[in-house]
């Protein structure tokens, strides 16, 4: 079963617009918050996968807008592995204000070089990724 | 046939990311730069739709990152409305560097009154976003 | 003496750029979030403040920056009441990373109404930002 | 005489808070846009800097905010080099909208080479920076 990471999001004073809501930007930075927190849970950071050279380069990003969220809201948000293939991941997020759910979405990435060339992800990250 | 809007977006330092790239959040916000130029040269600017009481809310996005952009980068970003309902509104954008290929992307917006109750798109405006 | 207010910062990938370093604009920010955790320890979170009609409007910064500061850094910001007067406030901030100082800051805020005209901090309020 | 740069910056709506004016963390990203197009119009476009293996690291900001500003807004950003030293550059900027002075502000930048050491600025660089 897929490991769910849990990451608080407080709302930001700067991530509202006129409308006095978040502005719709932020989700996907919250997003990679919890890809990251997830990712450190996994024993694979990404800092780390940085440093051995490769990118987690974002292919395509979905979001659905549930519920608007506000200035110092707590937010709770859960992201999972989705997917893993040789070359690339799916990410998968559920952002909730208690029970009320705010947002869902989806992030596609593939793995490159840093000279943003696809490679594969190598073998001793693949079993972090499917969470064994 | 669709209105077109073009707008030449500059990548900002501030826009880039330790990838050295143009960092993915910012590909909704150059959207959001196109749908507010097309609005506006489609005779109803966004902040005048604000002025009488309502919102554009954004309800889904989504976003093909096809190659990376750079800093300083000068980009075309093509705006259009790709569907009208009575409540909701779609917008479609490619985004381009020369002839190559940068994103596309779609927002689906549903019309709120300032309390985020939704509402029907008043008749004269309805036209100018239908482009006739 | 001044209450202190200790916030932890977890620099996000979306807030470094091409330099491989936190953006310099996202100081301000941290900022902002250390003074919204400040005033909810001094009894008056700002989203009370707003929902009374005030607004703490910015009037000026100044950051200096000491280090740098990378994508998953964790740093620690405090955050001080330096000054209240009838009609302002000033914040002052400093941000580290263990025993590195990465960055100190000020802001100086005036009180206005939400038409932006300048009024006085009201007496129930006062006593909370003075920390007594 | 100092060259002066003017840059056009039209207020997005990402850029506006709760307040329902352009938050505060926008104006150290707009007087760097200012700074790109005015090294570029100086011939030594911030590009080729970072291509020759520098850095101009911020080393202090501070911003005056005189006037909101709002979504939509045009604004007009002048931007001049105040200072230039061996391993120094201090930015000066203006921000108007109309006859009205939005903002001022001042960076001073530190130039080092791509492991954050300072480093002199090049000989063929600092006539170009001193505008002559």
């Amino acid at each position: 079963m897929a490991v769910e990471q849990l990451t608080d999001v407080r709302v930001r004073y700067a991530e509202t617009d006129a409308m006095a809501v978040a502005h719709h930007a932020n989700y996907p930075i919250w997003f990679e918050v919890g890809r990251s927190d997830l990712m450190r849970a996994l024993g694979v950071p990404y800092s780390e996968i940085e440093a051995r050279g490769l990118y987690f380069m974002l292919s395509s990003l979905e979001v659905q807008y549930r519920a608007a969220a506000r200035y110092d809201d707590l937010l709770t948000l859960t992201t999972t592995v989705e997917a893993v293939q040789s070359r690339a991941v799916t990410f998968a997020y559920t952002l909730r204000r208690g029970e009320t759910l705010v947002a869902t979405g989806k992030t596609h990435h593939i793995t490159t070089d840093q000279q943003y060339r696809i490679v594969r992800i190598p073998d001793d990250i693949l079993p972090h990724l499917r969470g064994h």
